[in-house]
């Protein structure tokens, strides 16, 4: 069967075709059907398999030397009406690699291990990487509290029960991999810009969060004469704009006001406030420093601005002597390749604290991520699941 | 009883002191209660009554003379979470000043009529001033529908019925007025901010409302190069400043926008569409004009816009000679006044079409309305019922 055949097939085994995209939140029926396929399929190709107390699945094809582990895989969880590649085809295609390797070239020299994180987009709980978290540092943020009001304990302890396990007997997590290498899909157009068919991260950007509200006085929009008003809504805007006119003098730089929020949102009525999100990211920990001091500048001048962070986290660099190596591979297979930084957020960028952590990426249709349009071809695929072949068999049978 | 006590009496008959205002939606309960509380009044009084077949309650102080009626009144509705004053008091007003009249002077020469008006403010139904055009055209807007799904043809007939009426048989709507007086709140700070304490309406400004969408593309608010972005959230941002721009080179128009809907409205994605209310209003037809082709070249140059107008009324003059007559009525009385337009709508211009129409404006504190704020003190209540006494003296008895 060809690698083709293979990750087309387990692709479809593990999504579904409504048009509304995928919903696989972590614990939820979805979720736990694929985590308890991906244990039968590691059952069935004689992997040891393992569930921690968060839900993160370990398929160890142990090695003769099992003092190192090389290991690989991505999350299983999605966003809200999610795409059929992000995560999961770092999931499914770290698995057919691990089988070729082993059709291939035999029992591995070390311990080969494929992980399925429980959750990292942050799309049910208000937390993101609770799986490579808890790899890291055990930590289980159990008071979380979901839409519904279930709490993350809660959740999860029923899900690993769902999975044949018990969560609090789930102490014996499991040990640290030596290496980490996560395939994934761009989620961005820079690959198919540039006519590259595989990209390699240097690192993933640093990357800040914050709400802005513009207050203002709400009041009559037919009554109120202009000089007499408060408008928050006008305010707001000015605001925008000039972040918009900031960002544009870092060309390393991307800005974005994705979500608005107005009191009370009515059309004859002065707004009161309004308040929108601004998420900005760069490769440049230096760039982030200069913007920010622009940034408390221009709204330090204005008295009717709050301002809340929500999200701050430096650039992560990747491991350079694993990037080198994946570069070599890549000219090797005569791969056209691009050396990038991510401008999302990852499980590597967790791993990588401490673990020697390398990410491959395949080229993303149209840039499109977090939609059911999110679309990489069998092709692409296959390319990436063979860099990836080539980095394991380095790693693990040299 | 002095007139202070009376209207201070009768406004706390008619609302209640919940902190969240008042929720008389045309044909809702407290709605019912407060045209049947007035009805009773009226037979109390010795009125003539009238329901009509929109629910417009008439109470008619015959006359010797009955070819000319003098009316007087407001609505009976407020917005949601409205406030004490807006409508009531040019009921209750009027009632006073009907009262007091006939009181001080005896049985009228000619009819004195009050009338409240089922519906003004649009709250409930998609349309608004369906009583004052009820009176004037005999439309029955009855293919409209609430939030609720109950017709305007249903709701009307079941309140009707609950009046004492049968609303098919209410044929026979009453007869035109002759003139029109509207008793009203300012809902604006001018009067106080000039030290007035009594408005005479010129007119009713002209108002356009429309409701732009700026197109974008969805993406990817970490991955797509900003380059190769269509942010909705930046061009509508821009598309909002430019407008009040515009709108401030003009000293006799205001502007608000007050609503904005972005979507998907998410932190992390670079919006789709951005879609916004725009409300202005000037007394002056050629400033409308004016703007309207600065505003068409303005989002002609704009591609990735979308504009579709929701309202469009132009400037109402009210009566020249009874606006003469208040003036002349305010100065004996020696109440310091100001001539102004309303930047507010009101039945007043639904009737002046064809009858003449004048209004008479008290100060409302702060500018506050159609809030659980709104306020005029007792003594600007009378100040304006005093006003009103004057000119139905003069339209009626003399």
């Amino acid at each position: 069967m060809t690698l083709t055949n293979t990750i087309t097939e387990l692709l479809a085994q593990f999504t579904h075709n409504n048009p509304h995209g995928q919903n696989r939140l972590v614990y939820n029926q979805a979720w736990l059907r694929n985590q308890q396929r991906l244990l039968d399929l590691g059952h069935q190709l004689g992997a040891q398999t393992t569930v921690d107390a968060v839900g993160n699945i370990y398929l160890d094809f142990l090695g003769r030397d099992q003092t190192r582990t090389i290991a690989t895989g991505s999350h299983m969880d999605t966003v809200v009406n999610g795409g059929k590649y992000d995560g999961l085809y770092g999931i499914l295609g770290g698995l057919c690699a691990i089988r070729r390797l082993i059709t291939l070239k035999g029992p591995p020299p070390v311990t080969l291990r494929l992980i399925a994180f429980s959750e990292e987009e942050g799309s049910r709980f208000n937390a993101a990487f609770t799986g490579s978290t808890y790899l890291m540092t055990h930590q289980l943020p159990d008071y979380l509290i979901d839409a519904t009001g279930t709490s993350f304990a809660s959740a999860r302890k029923i899900a690993i029960a769902q999975l044949g396990h018990h969560a609090d007997q789930q102490v014996a997590y499991c040990t640290r991999p030596t290496t980490f290498t996560e395939l994934h899909i761009e989620q961005g157009p820079r690959l198919k810009t540039a006519g590259k068919k595989i990209g390699l991260v240097q690192g993933i950007v640093a990357q800040q969060r914050l709400l802005i509200t513009a207050h203002g006085v709400t009041n009559h929009a037919g009554t109120t004469p202009m000089n007499q008003r408060q408008d928050a809504v006008k305010l707001g805007s000015h605001l925008i704009t000039s972040l918009y006119q900031l960002a544009a003098h870092h060309n390393d730089l991307i800005l974005t006001v994705g979500k608005i929020k107005v009191v009370p949102n009515v059309t004859n009525a002065i707004a009161g406030t309004m308040q929108f999100s601004v998420d900005f990211r760069t490769p440049s920990n230096a760039t982030m420093t200069v913007f920010n001091r622009q940034l408390t500048a221009l709204l330090n001048k204005l008295t009717d601005v709050t301002i809340e962070s929500t999200l701050k986290v430096p650039s992560t660099c990747l491991s350079k002597p694993m990037l080198t190596a994946n570069i070599d591979l890549a000219q090797r297979l005569s791969l056209p390749y691009l050396q990038l930084f991510s401008g999302a957020g990852h499980d590597s960028q967790i791993i990588s604290s401490s673990i020697p952590t390398a990410m491959i990426f395949v080229p993303s249709n149209h840039g499109y991520s977090h939609c059911p349009q999110e679309y990489t071809a069998p092709e692409d695929l296959v390319t990436g699941i063979k860099v990836l072949i080539a980095s394991l068999h380095q790693q693990a049978y040299l």
